[in-house]
């Protein structure tokens, strides 16, 4: 398998996690977001949607949208479970993260950011705006697992609510958010205690700047 | 079951078109998203997040998140199936669902547009960006089907993802996007015809205006 992603698209991240915790291997292929060889004919040729990441398969089919791939590296590999089997437990984790992959990354990522720039916005208007989606977004999140038993947000196991988790946090930081959700750190501890999440920050991508 | 949505809301008329196509019965509670009643307190005890949909179950479970409550609905019902079963498949199915659900329709939302306006856009610039962030998207999801059969986006029955391009598709017109999607038109085409995509139009919403 080949994965096309950036070290710090927290939607690729999101699918380094997923296949560390299922223990598969795969090769890596960088595409520099903020170079723009997203853009690529190449690799538009791969993802029409020209994002990253994509899944490449051995047998050449490609893979798009981390929360796909992560269903489907689910459905078709053996290692831990990334939902819970009981459908409605599936089903509130699967809302939990698309609360962070629809309601809160899409509005705060660098193509969203490079609009308002075009607009005219200044770099702090840029800024707050980011800051914001994150802190409303996650102040959600906490909120939606505030019946949860930990350490991870749905249990004792990590699942896909944790993968989504665990990068938001990390942009949660970067645009300078006010850290107020005592549940979402504590499972960020509990997440960053395991080797497949360890690997998966993007200070250890071979392609980190 | 409660569906809680909003006439208008993309992401509820999802839902309403899969609880069509499965047969299923439900009773309606509006919460009037311009007049900010998805803020009320009762409602945030349902919906942290704010948004609609949720489904409310029998037992007074509730689900949120439109595409987390389809893959639910598909799981525990029966019907005609809203995800293909090869896996393969499925995986293409829901990554043109999030192209949709988390790539175009957030970042032209309500809530993103307002917070357009309250940094001073002109309203003719506010426009211009969801028309920008629609066109775009919906270019990728035309490529995205490009080598499918038809005569909907993933063959000869409905799925996940006509169920999220057909709303999409009218907020296309709604803010006078360029039409310029044969492939999609004729998947619209198709929809059109099945009762359950005619029932599930905002028009015919009792809380339309």
């Amino acid at each position: 398998m080949i994965l096309h992603g950036y070290f710090r698209s927290t939607a690729a991240w999101r699918v380094r996690i997923a296949l560390g915790l299922k223990g598969l291997t795969y090769a890596d292929a960088f595409h520099h977001l903020r170079r723009g060889e997203q853009r690529a004919q190449a690799y538009l040729a791969l993802n029409p949607q020209g994002l990253v990441p994509a899944l490449q398969l051995g047998d050449g089919a490609v893979l798009t949208q981390s929360l796909a791939i992560i269903d489907y590296l689910d459905g078709q590999f053996a290692g831990p479970p990334l939902f819970p089997a009981d459908p409605l437990r599936r089903c509130k984790v699967l809302a939990f993260g698309l609360a962070i992959a629809s309601d809160i990354h899409p509005i705060q990522n660098l193509k969203v950011l490079a609009r308002l720039r075009d607009l005219g916005l200044a770099e702090t208007a840029v800024t707050d705006w980011a800051r914001d989606v994150i802190e409303d977004g996650l102040d959600a999140c906490e909120a939606l697992i505030a019946g949860e038993a930990g350490p991870f947000a749905f249990g004792e196991v990590p699942s896909l609510a944790d993968i989504c988790l665990i990068p938001q946090l990390a942009n949660a930081r970067r645009f300078g958010a006010d850290l107020r959700w005592p549940r979402l750190l504590a499972v960020e501890a509990a997440a960053g205690a395991l080797p497949a999440f360890q690997a998966a920050r993007p200070e250890h991508q071979p392609d980190a700047e």
